[in-house]
């Protein structure tokens, strides 16, 4: 009776871990499969078990994955900077649009100047292989 | 001696919220002044006070603000979102990366064409207010 009461053959990742009884309504078991243990071992030591169940059952149904795949990521990266966490990498991609926002509003400016000087488009005359230094920014 | 062992004249919101004494060793009295309840509320609904802890103890404590900070960050946008959390304001500024770079290539690839057609760079012509369809994408 106690082995059919596992979901599967074996218990999910996070029963596993937890050393208990992996049963068919398991919350964890769809999400975290045996094969990925370090998935729950993430999400566990930066989020607890408990709050992850809880955020599971508040969401519904067809939205677990995605909740699951993103605590997941937000774990993982809270392993890999403790300080920053996953916010790290919002502040590198704030970097990053911030400086494409000014080179596009450059070419912009360029193009500008550009029209000013010539009132029906150019033909595309190739250029491929041209050089442009903005292409080349760190 | 029990008044004496508090931190500050009223415990941290973190002891507040836990109903225990602050001591003056307390880890997270320097990060959750009693003012700002709502920042213990959320990363403790969110990451638990053990987890929170465990964080702090282990980066230097000159990170620790910074620790604090991106939890609480990470903390209110899973309330807000509990299925994406933070991660879906990575993947807005993910989209928005790959937007402004195609936009940008479609500018450096009109300059290549311009460029193609006169050899010396015109001067600034003015153009202010010129309308851009690029610059008011959604």
């Amino acid at each position: 009776m106690a082995s059919s009461s596992y979901s599967n053959n074996s218990p999910c990742a996070a029963c596993k871990f937890l050393r208990r009884k992996c049963m068919s309504d398991c919350i964890f078991s769809p999400y975290f499969p045996p094969e990925e243990p370090h998935k729950f071992v993430n999400v566990h030591k930066i989020f607890g078990a408990s709050n992850v169940s809880k955020i599971l059952n508040e969401v519904l149904p067809h939205q677990r994955e995605d909740a699951v795949n993103s605590l997941a990521y937000e774990a993982e990266a809270r392993i890999k900077d403790p300080v920053y966490g996953c916010v790290g990498a919002i502040s590198v991609l704030q970097r990053q649009v911030l400086r494409l926002q000014k080179e596009l509003d450059a070419a912009n400016a360029d193009l500008i100047r550009y029209s000013a000087c010539s009132e029906t488009p150019t033909t595309h005359h190739g250029g491929s292989g041209f050089y442009y230094p903005w292409n080349n920014h760190g």
